[in-house]
């Protein structure tokens, strides 16, 4: 019984606040945790419409680039194939996508949304573009251009310097 | 013979480049971007010192709370149980850390970072702090502030918005 209660209460010195002040001092890690809090709401705001990240993200792809490959969604992605095919698994099992023969590759598949992928990839945008509002709305207008052209800037920047 | 050569070339009409217009508008899939190839660099950097992001990270946050628990630590870098036992493992396996008896529960362990520890991870900050201001270069000074002030803020906000 006693075990019980203590099981079910919160672990007392052991979930305690744990310092990050030296990680706070890099911009990594402030990246990484500044994406897990957008990721968690993203999640959130993309799950009415059976969409996760990876889905949405890949749907927004293919309706940008009709006729994509597997091998560019994978590359733009930046997932491994095996993780691919859940992805295009899932949004072809939902009728969102098609995979049709590719009219340069016959081993190959172009992929391309259907009328229900893009109109259900317009409401997701509406509401991605709310919680993406909600989330920079500490930074003001002008401060969320900032933050993401400093986002470019960095990876830019990193890539060319490989 | 035909075949061979195909598959040695790079996959033409494969690989070519994919827009994501629609998807750079949002600061979460640019902050991705910039943190995967944050990531990459990273990884380079710790490589020499036998450490990975997430060792690397524990390590740090180890020294900065002596006698951290393991629940407190997979807390503070937000990953599960089976993944923390790997991370924990590596860096006593390495002689960076050990775990000791509790003081506050026995069923639990008391993380300390060893002196061989201690120096290593003074010298891998040290090239993170390179790796960093190599990353960040191209922000000037207060651009990186500024960059990591907004993050704080998006993290902040987001997760007071729960």
């Amino acid at each position: 019984m006693a075990k019980a209660i203590r099981k079910s209460l919160p672990e007392a010195g052991q979930g305690g606040p744990v310092s990050d002040r030296t990680l706070r001092g890099f911009a990594g890690y402030n990246m990484k945790r500044a994406f897990n809090a957008v990721q968690a709401d993203l999640a959130r705001t993309l799950e009415p419409f059976g969409l996760r990240m990876m889905t949405f993200t890949a749907l927004v792809l293919v309706i940008d680039n009709p006729d994509l490959s597997q091998t560019q969604l994978a590359g733009a992605l930046a997932v491994e194939r095996s993780n691919l095919v859940v992805i295009i698994d899932d949004l072809e099992q939902a009728g969102l996508i098609t995979r049709n023969p590719s009219p340069t590759d016959r081993r190959s598949h172009a992929l391309r949304a259907t009328l229900a992928g893009r109109r259900l990839c317009e409401r997701a945008l509406q509401a991605v573009r709310a919680h993406e509002e909600k989330l920079l709305g500490g930074l003001g207008e002008n401060g969320a251009a900032a933050l993401i052209a400093a986002l470019q800037t960095v990876e830019q920047g990193n890539r060319g310097g490989e």
